[in-house]
């Protein structure tokens, strides 16, 4: 069982996996970050090796001729949904179990397909799956925070897949998110996103693209190379409410994007993230614009940014767009 | 020159590098992160290169028998001590100018060599020019937080060197550690970074060394595995305050954790920041504690730190203490 534990000063949640815990030999010899490896023997992912995971909890499957979008719980979680929270202290610290779900997407039957290289009816089926599932880990009101996050290409599978993390804490980010969202609120009585998105609509510079119900753009402050926004035109808090026809739209607008990446940068690696309101309503706010983000794992990264928190861009924001513009 | 440029909603300052701007070619082919590379050609690092790089600001050369440590301003800075902030509007968004000092330190004539391998007497000498270099960058007013930065093994030049960036704005990092160091004053009136001392001098299960003045642990909600502070036992706010006598022993503590990484790890790449209060007035708080963070850069890291702002960490402190204790 993983356990959450508070740093006490700046008070972030840490998740210490313990199962195993790794030494020095799973260290040494030392491998650089992100070299993505293939599993030995058979692909648990790929069609008809279903007995090698746990039972799936949802699936896409017309006239049950075989998958095409499959959910199963992660073997190696970082959170449980079995079990109590057992809030406790140790010494002066702060501590409790990592309870919660760790859900992975496998997102096609093929092994070796991308978000630039599937159809987008195929992103739009994992769209849909993203938000059943989302749907009904809400029931568990000890869930706040839902994160789905994909790693591409996978660190331990290329298979494509993603991860559906359901957290009974707020993640710092969303929570810093809502707290300067509620503040400019405060301030302005409007949500700070839809005066971004205006913003950026009206200066061109940093747009990439749009769709009818999609803006895609590079934001301001980027903080990586070619980072870059996915935020609905309209204000909405919770991505689980998207209409059908908004996540063919949306769908649409990934598979562009990341056909711009792919011919642009040569297929690079990449991690992106949904942001999204808090589920319950204990932290639910309505003034939060959900909203992904994309982040290339290109450049060189520094001490720096671990050091400061802050970051350095050596791409600013505009090149990026245009950059991605121009992709044919 | 660089621009600062602030992220609207959570308000995270970033440095946006334009000279030059990097572009697609910059990153075709991609190259995996933390690659270090060697100069072509001669080491500017080097004693008989010193016409490859910018005039010294500082050096420690005694009996003019040739430099021992050698402080130059960076060539290709983050930031710059020429001219103003010229802070303004772009549309909703706040920007300035870069204004601050990015120097690099040469940490030894030799080019092959690590905290490691170093004599503590090199190390003395290493912790003598920061602590210089700060006594005199604090005199500009504008420079509110000295960052002292190193990454082993460096990026772009193997010989042994670390960074000094003075910033005109507070790190996010730190200006969270003051946060919570005032808040918990107020609860308490005591320093949480004194607590967390007696509290691991106590508990004994995180700690790794201790010498007269420093205590050196695995902090219990480690975010990296093997993450290591080194803290001085009496309350202090300011590294650059440090006697004469504590530097001493500061720099055999360091050669000692260094030494237990490398046994125990096989020579591992790291990053290693010191934390002190900002500079002048208007921020520096005396309940703050400085110490000094390092960070092994082993492991696999995966998108979920940046998506969430929180930490996956499979080494758990205790275990990573144990480890380093028992190195010979």
């Amino acid at each position: 069982m993983a356990e959450l534990r508070r740093e006490p000063i700046a008070r972030r949640w840490v998740v210490i996996t313990k199962d195993p815990a790794r030494g020095p030999s799973d260290y040494v010899p030392y491998k650089p970050p992100y070299q993505p490896q293939e599993p030995k023997g058979a692909c648990p992912f790929c069609p008809g090796q279903e007995g090698m995971t746990p039972p799936e909890v949802f699936s896409i499957n017309p006239e049950r001729k075989g998958w095409l979008v499959r959910v199963i719980p992660n073997k190696f979680p970082f959170f449980r949904i079995e079990g109590g929270f057992d809030r406790r202290a140790e010494g002066m610290y702060d501590m409790m179990e990592a309870i919660g779900a760790h859900e992975i997407v496998v997102e096609a039957p093929e092994h070796d397909r991308s978000l630039a290289t599937m159809e987008p009816q195929q992103i739009e089926r994992i769209l849909l799956a993203y938000q059943a599932r989302v749907i009904d880990l809400k029931k568990d009101s000890r869930l706040q925070q839902i994160l789905i996050l994909k790693n591409y290409p996978g660190i331990f599978n290329r298979h494509p897949h993603s991860h559906l993390l359901a957290m009974p804490i707020l993640p710092r980010e969303i929570d810093d998110e809502i707290w300067g969202t509620l503040d400019y609120y405060k301030r302005k009585e409007r949500c700070i996103y839809c005066d971004i998105i205006k913003e950026e609509i009206s200066m061109k510079t940093r747009v990439v693209l749009e769709t009818l119900h999609f803006l895609v753009f590079s934001p301001f402050a980027s903080r990586y190379p070619f980072e870059t926004w996915i935020i609905p035109k309209v204000h909405s808090p919770d991505f689980h409410t998207v209409t059908k026809e908004m996540m063919s739209d949306l769908s649409a607008a990934i598979q562009s994007l990341f056909t711009c990446f792919y011919k642009l940068l040569a297929d690079p690696p990449y991690s992106l993230a949904f942001h999204t309101s808090p589920l319950q309503r204990r932290f639910h706010r309505d003034e939060y614009h959900w909203h992904i983000e994309v982040r290339l794992r290109i450049g060189l990264r520094e001490g720096f940014e671990w050091a400061t928190g802050f970051f350095v861009n050596p791409t600013p924001p505009e090149n990026a767009a245009a950059y991605l513009r121009e992709v044919e």
